[in-house]
């Protein structure tokens, strides 16, 4: 958790720098150089495809299914498992000076840099290595995924021999890592439940290869899930020295080989454009098709043309995202990178969720949660609406199957899944997983926010108004009406809140504030479409088959829905009996007890007022109007204290709303841990992936 | 659930009768007619071998290890799973007449008959069957488990043909059907958790098998656990008819086959004495000449010698243990076949744990619950104290076990698991497992009962105190004080009661009553020990560590600990928020929805009041002293209509409660329905195995 070092990563304020090769920091260095557009992501494995904490290829909602083997089941524990799959790597190119290998891990190297730079969107990593046999050579290589064209990748391989001539080999690969090679994912026997899953059976079948007129493609059908998916490059090699090629194609492995009789000081510069298509069931001949014509096309306007269009679009990204700070240059990198990784994790997303690791790794499988909505959407929805609509439009996608979950779990409506990637639930314990109930709220919130901003009465006629009235008919189910002498209360049993070291309370304050949002707007947003466009009103009330009764039921609901105050104290407890949980002593646990969910069993964390992530904080921050001054800080000085920051979800709720109270030192502490989270590697997994939420949290803070 | 059908199961005070083939009850009949000793148990399969629901040999704590892999894993989860391992079966005689084989599934009969013999403890099936040819044929089966030889067994097998000569073959055999055969336990996507773990592995790995002199013996290595057991079976044939003998042996298989030109109207008898020995880490080679030495000894001995000493063993069970019922024979008989399972269940147990199921089936996998404790051996301290003497030394050896866990959950003292063979916690759902902490007090409370009612204070010295000391410790650090104007009170958080329809949950009441006993009876051991025996008092005080100041912090504990109980209206809440949970509408809730926890996601079920089974009224039952009649009447008339019974534990309880308040009518209901549990198959699943808990309620019931 040490500050940046200058002399490794060096200031620039548009760049990431990495100015000298650490092993130690290899593995962090995967993840914070990864590039990627929202569909296609790659990390910045070294080109030798050697070692790495984990080679990753990711294309969102790419994923395989199996079978959850619960070791005591119950009756609706979630059955699809849904792990992301390692797509074929096209990003090995092995070079070899005189049969040596080049080999960064144990390379002798007379300069090195690796940079990501935020107006281009490359990655670049230029070294001066010295052979095993004494010869230096330069050796340049950038990637880029595009934001303009999602299916292509571009990457660029240079090597100049400084001294002698010398035979050089560079052999261009795509392979499957996800069966033949090392994913890399996940120990056996690891406990930590934020890694992925591991699958044990082959997860890419091969359905066709393919190797003609310089491009090579490799095709799979994913074993259990079904779908598809094609990957292709196309090879371009300039050099003045005599040069031979061979390719070769296997179920798992295309290569082409070129070995060239390099003089010194005689560039040879190898361009390979990368294409993936996928597909839920698309014949992979199809998607074989595709990466050819992406690939042709880009062929067609060049190299250069495809980066400048990058820097276009890049440049219009930071004229519409970025956040200046003066005279703090290191402060500014920071935050530009956070911003890239929301453009990297969610800008071609193109109807595909947001994962909690945007496309940087496979921790918490590929999952989308409740990040992408409360955490990445507020960015898009402020700064590219048309990405924030389509990120919406893939919960509109899942509301057939979260239809049947609330069925399952004995509710009507909607409930949708607290992990998922194909919209069956995922998550395989409950009590931190299904039982936060409040997604559904978070979803029709973030609907409620885009339509706001956008006015776009269209997208809540096509769906969103499905998903507000399905959601709000899961809370009048799910919770009960009861008569006392003050009145008619509604409460909500039997639910988690955001924190996930107290689960399964009553009341939960965030369920219950977001519940009463979603009540009443789902009521709102039926009287805004009757209002502004009847049409669709009326075919809203027909397929829904909502009653006139029902959306005044919602409002009585919530009118009446339990908010837990206690007068004694003055806050809101996080839920009906929280307060009368022991207080833990977070003074006098150890620092190697932390994360507490890796060192003490659920029942033990759950008897206690301990918080992983802020509940009653955020509920502050979301439903803020329905608060007091005094009330937030009353209840952030209460809650602040219990606060582990265990979640990175925590940080930059309460640098939020500590600013709102007026604790601007606390503030700007919190702001910089969220800005640092990734960068220097608070939580030490974001080697696992960028923690996408938290760099969304990050804009919010800063733009609030 | 139809009452017994007297032309299919004729009434008889002395025997469990089944007097015609009905194969939609074989499943069933399999259990009824099950014979055991409390370390053996053979389940009542034909002796073809062929078609079962459960082939089952059980050994009382022959086990496989496994690691328990959790969907989702979370620090402390229960690690090792345990599952009771089918023992080599010697059950298996097929027959063959004009090598037509003898199939029950398929046979033709022109009598039969199948009775298990409550003064003998022998099941015999007698039948005549037409073969195929046409040739009648009488085979007439026996098979005794012997309560005064825990390791051997007798299977007579009777062939006579009635008409014909023909050549008759008997092929009888030891098979491993853990691996080679058809263990036929649990299908697979099963979602019952009732069932038993399913193992993949080859469990039984050959160490040794031989054949000679007449006998045949196989040895096995437990492949996880370790263990090694031992099965051998010594033949004897006679016949006045031409036969030739041949025998195989094999990793898996042995037989011993006889071919005989039988004559009609000549007795063929064959007698096979059949022996197992198991250790937890003996040679199989030692275990193989203890098999030999018990055949040796019942050979010297001879047959009848062996059944006369079962006959004398078990009129001295019955003279201490008969229950006699005035003018209903069919109530007689079923009560007699109840108190029989609790002999087959714990008889020769000899220090070994009382599983769920007893040796009938591989039900809960063959795990020691809480049962054993709470339901069984209450009959073993009244009417056999050495054989609850030993099922307690279980728990004292379990000590260091429940040391561990007791740390892996952050307490002091000792925390018993909620399942387990071998002492690790082996319940893979905490919720409704290791949170019921409950079992630690159940513990405690038998070792006073048995304590108390035998006098036995050397039992207490010996390790009995290290249980109730370390249980207390643990409630001691578990819970906490809360200070109020109404004084201090001590309240326990996060905790599961026997009810498992409402889970970790603040101060429930059974569990608050049985600690504040706990807490006491260490105490007041510590004291009795202190004044009838100071040198073994001196030495658990050393050995325990304990300060003087510890049992008065026990007392002060017990005096303070939070008892709910609400005033207005005048009962006990199941715990300190019950009452506000919804009530469940059992009226309204189809038959084909019970048991709930099959068709209810158990947050469903968690939301309501809504009982699996007795918890306030149980602990009415057991610390009845501290509830005025008036409170056992409300609680009782409370919980009593939302009580599901889909628990086999409540039926029993409820009855003597009822009886208690004057419900005479209610009672006799629970005590018939407790009665007729299995025999009627009131809950589908005695295929799987008797339910031991309640032939043990019913034990305490009828006593009551």
């Amino acid at each position: 958790m040490a500050a940046l070092d200058p002399d490794h990563y060096p200031v620039d304020p548009w760049r990431l720098v990495e100015a000298r090769f650490e092993p130690a920091a290899a593995a962090l260095g995967e993840t914070l150089f990864a590039i990627g557009n929202g569909y296609l992501g790659m990390r910045a494995n070294s080109s030798d495809g050697r070692d790495a904490h984990e080679h990753g290829t990711f294309i969102n909602g790419l994923h395989e299914t199996w079978p959850i083997r619960h070791a005591e089941h119950a009756y609706g524990f979630a059955e699809v498992g849904q792990t992301i799959v390692n797509a074929p790597d096209a990003k090995v190119i092995r070079l070899y000076v005189d049969d040596e290998p080049f080999d960064p891990g144990t390379a002798e190297f007379l300069e090195f840099e690796h940079s990501l730079d935020f107006r281009t969107g490359i990655s670049r990593r230029a070294v001066v290595w010295r052979t095993p046999g004494g010869k230096r050579v330069r050796v340049v290589g950038t990637r880029m995924v595009s934001f303009v064209e999602r299916h292509l990748a571009i990457i660029t391989f240079e090597v100049e021999l400084l001294d002698d001539a010398a035979p050089v080999t560079l052999s261009s690969q795509i392979l499957n890592r996800q069966d033949a090679g090392d994913a890399g994912a996940g120990a056996p026997g690891t406990v930590d439940p934020r890694k992925a899953e591991r699958l044990r059976e082959r997860v890419l079948v091969p359905d066709g290869r393919w190797q003609e007129d310089g491009f090579s493609a490799l095709g799979y059908r994913v074993a259990n899930s079904g779908m598809t998916v094609a990957a292709m490059a196309h090879h371009t090699i300039e050099t003045s020295d005599p040069i031979e090629t061979e390719h070769s194609i296997g179920p798992d492995l295309a290569k082409d080989v070129f070995h060239i009789q390099a003089q010194p000081r005689s560039v040879i510069r190898l361009t390979k454009l990368v294409s993936y298509h996928t597909g839920s069931r698309a014949p992979v001949r199809e998607l074989v098709d595709r990466c050819r014509r992406t690939i042709e096309r880009a062929m067609h306007a060049g190299v250069d043309a495809e980066e400048r269009r990058q820097r276009e679009w890049l440049a219009a990204f930071w004229e519409r995202s970025d956040v200046r700070v003066e005279h703090d240059d290191r402060l500014q990198q920071a935050i530009r990178w956070n911003l890239l990784q929301l453009a990297q994790a969610s800008a071609r997303a193109d109807g595909l969720g947001i994962a909690a690791k945007g496309v940087t790794g496979s921790g918490y499988s590929g999952h989308y949660f409740w990040d992408g909505e409360i955490y990445a959407l507020p960015f898009l929805v402020f700064t590219d609406p048309d990405a924030a609509r389509n990120a919406l439009r893939m919960r509109v996608r899942m509301l057939p199957a979260a239809r049947r979950r609330a069925r399952m779990l004995n509710e009507d409506g909607a409930l949708f899944p607290w992990r998922s990637i194909n919209g069956e639930e995922a998550s395989a314990y409950y009590a931190a997983g299904t039982a936060q109930y409040h997604i559904n709220a978070d979803i029709t919130y973030t609907i409620a926010k885009y339509v706001r901003a956008t006015g776009d009465l269209q997208f809540l006629a096509s769906g969103g108004i499905d998903v507000a009235v399905e959601t709000a008919r899961l809370w009048a189910t799910l919770g009960f009406w009861r008569s006392s002498e003050a009145g008619d209360s509604f409460h909500i049993h039997g639910v988690t809140g955001p924190d996930e070291y107290t689960t399964v309370v009553n009341d939960n304050l965030f369920t219950n504030v977001m519940a009463r949002f979603n009540l009443r707007y789902a009521a709102r947003a039926l009287d805004q479409l009757e209002r502004e466009q009847p049409s669709d009103f009326a075919l809203a009330v027909e397929r829904l088959g909502i009653a006139p009764a029902e959306p005044e039921e919602w409002l009585r609901i919530a009118d009446a829905i339990a908010i837990p105050y206690s007068e004694q104290l003055g806050v809101h407890p996080q839920d009906s009996h929280f307060l009368e949980r022991e207080v833990w002593d977070l003074a006098n646990t150890p620092e190697d007890r932390h994360p507490l969910l890796l060192h003490y069993h659920p029942l033990v964390i759950y008897r206690f007022q301990v918080l992983k992530q802020a509940d009653v904080v955020l509920a502050l921050l979301l439903q803020g109007q329905h608060f007091t001054a005094e009330q937030k800080r009353a209840d952030f000085d209460y809650y602040d204290p219990l606060t582990t920051g265990d979640s990175t979800l925590s940080a930059v709720v309460q640098a939020i709303v500590a600013a709102e109270i007026g604790y601007q030192d606390l503030a700007l502490e919190y702001l910089r841990n969220a800005v640092y989270v990734d960068l220097e590697d608070r939580h030490g997994n974001t080697a696992d992936g960028v923690h996408v939420a938290s760099v969304g949290g990050v804009w919010m803070a800063l733009v609030n």
